[in-house]
């Protein structure tokens, strides 16, 4: 599993915390910037990842901005990504269990890196439930959502 | 502005009960279903509650499903919309000020209701902040995000 991250100049203090975090716990991490704390557009990083999954060069993302919201939005504009916003656990794990999310959004200001780890942690380890689900997955990436 | 409400099986009660609460208050509220606890797919929800803002039948959405987080990426599939998924004010006041966001989406089995009316009333009556956001915000809804 290659785990792609970005952020905007918002996020980017916790994606490199998380990016790091994921490393040295030995996941293959692909860091798709922003690299710094000047100000870029969020749109354009939460589009780079969605292209990035799409193209399956990454199996799981993580985009952080400031609330997590405009990131989120951006990368749920392609139809190859289920982005879950989420600042506790428990939402993390019933996006894998239910949406078979395979980006996670989460908000810098908002998540402290604790809970941040454990939403990860919880994206990263809940399988999905698959039966009754899946049909409503499928809906969610079916061009014209019938 | 006319509000738009939509929601799968597990979202219908909080749904029901925002619709009678933005009722009361004066608001004109377009109830798009579901209608009972009969299972059905929060896409279809999701999509439905798009079109509506697309087709500007409404102005503001409001999305809920279990968990927020299936029916707010169904949601985010049509570029007319900036569906922001909230379980407190703060967020949904960010979501208005930052993305403009025109939908709200709220997860009914995590979310009570007084802090669901909390987070519609923050979404209703926080505007825009513009400035450097507005470009950010109509890359959002670029047919190609550049």
């Amino acid at each position: 599993m290659i785990i792609a991250l970005a952020s905007d100049h918002a996020g980017v203090g916790l994606k490199d915390q998380l990016r790091d975090w994921l490393r040295e716990a030995g996941n293959e991490v692909l860091d798709l910037g922003t690299n710094g704390i000047e100000s870029v557009d969020y749109p354009r990083f939460g589009k780079l990842l969605g292209e990035t999954i799409a193209a399956g060069k990454a199996t799981r993302g993580i985009a952080v901005c400031g609330s997590g919201i405009g990131i989120s939005i951006a990368v749920n504009r392609n139809p190859a990504c289920r982005c879950a916003l989420v600042n506790e656990p428990l939402s993390a794990a019933l996006a894998r269990e239910h949406n078979d999310a395979n980006v996670l959004a989460l908000g810098a200001r908002l998540t402290g890196i604790d809970l941040a780890k454990a939403c990860v942690t919880a994206f990263l380890d809940t399988p999905f439930a698959g039966g009754r689900h899946a049909a409503r997955v499928d809906l969610l990436s079916a061009p014209t959502g019938d």
